[in-house]
């Protein structure tokens, strides 16, 4: 089988979530594995020295115009987040740990966190809300307050950013698929062109 | 007739060179003037306090790949410019100058420009090569000269900027339409489905 993709995203960035169904869509059907990637935003901004584009108010603006009309476009449910940009750290932790146990409660877990705060308007920053969302998961509680606040879920986040620096991801959504990188929602189609061999 | 599509864009910006076809084929599709509006991407990034991202090693080694392959995805003849980003004042003073007197020879010099720049690999903030490719657009040499250091192309060019920047334009290309803002040439996609009503 050919290489996975690897979807490196950040659970509080609205362009992954728009990405979501159509890269699933994406690795079916050119037999690539989608392996989902947490990690944090701003952790590989500071890393790269790229100043977050929601801190320059002109960009904040556009952007959060962009985002809903951007959901529209897209055809999926979306309301403006809590707050932009959030910690999402124990988020994933959480899901690099329930990971672990199991790939299909992880990947419940990440759909069920993607609407709860970009549909929901829920805080995935707070622990009880992430509890209750893990749940929803089939997640135990006792597995995912262990996720949140043990070892294992933050040494996988940790290698996690660093691998996600190590291959120069620029920001969320970024897929690396046969050592070329493609950022942004908006790249799907670039993706999926060179995928069906339209690069020469 | 509807309202006019405003095209802003930098002469040194690769993606305003990819949606030049686009975004004419899109006018005309819908019934919209396309009003080409060079600026001075610099000064609107420094009035908003926007980084420039080819300063950002991580994302400069991104785009100029990202560069490349969209050529190729839009089906354009592409070489990697003299250098980027490069200081396009004398270009966009020329092109507002000669649009006074023509709009016809205007629209010719910008495609001569994006031509020069981004498959010649010419240098476009040389005097000397613009006045050759102003002599192609079938400009007089002195309407050139005039043009690049006379009071009137710098006053207009000075206003598009103001404009520019008070229209709140984050990137180029920045398309305004309906006093709704699109940036990036991978927004073409959105604009193109806004136009036909594609929004609610």
């Amino acid at each position: 089988m050919a290489g996975p993709i690897r979807f490196w995203f950040d659970f509080a960035s609205p362009y992954a979530y728009f990405a979501t169904a159509e890269i699933d869509r994406i690795g079916a059907e050119f037999g690539r594995k989608v392996e989902w990637r947490p990690v944090l935003l701003w952790a590989v901004f500071k890393a790269h020295g790229i100043a977050p584009p929601m801190d320059v108010p002109a960009k904040r603006a556009y952007f959060l115009r962009d985002m809903r009309r951007s959901a529209d476009f897209f055809g999926l449910p979306y309301q403006e987040p809590v707050k932009l940009p959030l910690s999402s750290h124990l988020a994933a932790r959480l899901y690099y740990a329930s990971a672990q146990e199991s790939a299909d409660k992880a990947a419940a877990l990440a759909q069920r966190l993607f609407r709860a705060f970009f549909v929901e308007r829920k805080d995935i920053s707070d622990e009880a809300v992430l509890a209750d969302l893990a749940a929803d998961a089939g997640i135990s509680a006792r597995a995912a307050q262990e996720g949140m606040k043990g070892t294992a879920g933050r040494a996988l986040l940790e290698r996690a950013v660093e691998q996600a620096i190590a291959e120069k991801i620029v920001g969320s959504p970024h897929f690396m698929v046969d050592g070329e990188g493609f950022f942004g929602a908006d790249r799907l189609p670039h993706l999926r062109w060179f995928l069906a061999g339209g690069r020469k």
